[in-house]
């Protein structure tokens, strides 16, 4: 009776992340092309965080404030296209161990989610140092899930 | 003078932009490979909504106006990268036509990005009607955009 209960939200966000992805791609390859945009644009907008972070661009805060909510929707958006049926098969480097953990994928993603919100927070405060500290904890969470679920 | 008076205007928007294209990307291609990646994206949520507006997909006001505010801050991202210089050329459909007559390019981009700002706006209103009427607004400034500067 524990375990049942202790599965009962895991199994509310299979109902409802499989209810929403089946209603927004028809096929893997949508989903596969859709995600891999989505990966796209965060890795532009975190590449030029990183620049300012490694000093090789200037640290200006309106402009960084922009980027972090820019970040903070993309991280929001590939998930569901992750667990799309069947799309661990194709032009994909996504490990089939993401759909058989959709869990832990998900425990994952929303990590990185999180971190993003507070990038936007604490760019928001001004504090280069803590900027950078911060832009650290979000690579981290894009490490620890691309060696857990990404191939190659 | 008076015709100078009239340029310093475009003069302010290309130097800013110019600016920032090349804080941004390091080669035409990673241009292209953006703003391709934006247009993924812009054509998944607006093919969401073009759902909606068909009936294929029920009208859920919640998740529309999520949909409305994602896709505002997706057309606000691709136009830096379209302007790069050289990227008229290879894997792309942008016409040179949008890189020789910036000023006409980033009105029509404009126009674009306050329709989808509107359709955020009259999204949260809850009226279907006029949530289909800006639709077609939106649709009007995608095609107006395409039929001028994209080849095919």
């Amino acid at each position: 009776m524990k375990t049942l209960r202790n599965m009962i939200p895991l199994m509310i966000i299979i109902v409802v992340v499989a209810g929403v992805v089946y209603a927004k791609f028809d096929r893997a390859e949508d989903a596969i092309r859709y995600r891999q945009a989505v990966m796209v644009l965060i890795g532009q907008h975190f590449g030029r965080m990183a620049e300012v972070v490694k000093g090789s661009q200037a640290f200006d805060q309106s402009t960084f404030e922009k980027e972090t909510d820019v970040l903070e929707t993309l991280a929001t958006l590939p998930w569901e296209a992750f667990l799309y049926p069947g799309s661990d098969r194709g032009k994909t480097q996504l490990k089939s161990k993401a759909l058989e953990n959709r869990e832990d994928f998900m425990t994952a993603a929303r990590e990185f989610e999180q971190q993003t919100a507070d990038l936007a927070v604490v760019a928001r405060k001004g504090d280069l140092e803590a900027v950078k500290a911060q832009v650290g904890a979000v690579a981290q969470t894009c490490k620890g899930c691309h060696g857990t679920y990404r191939s190659r």
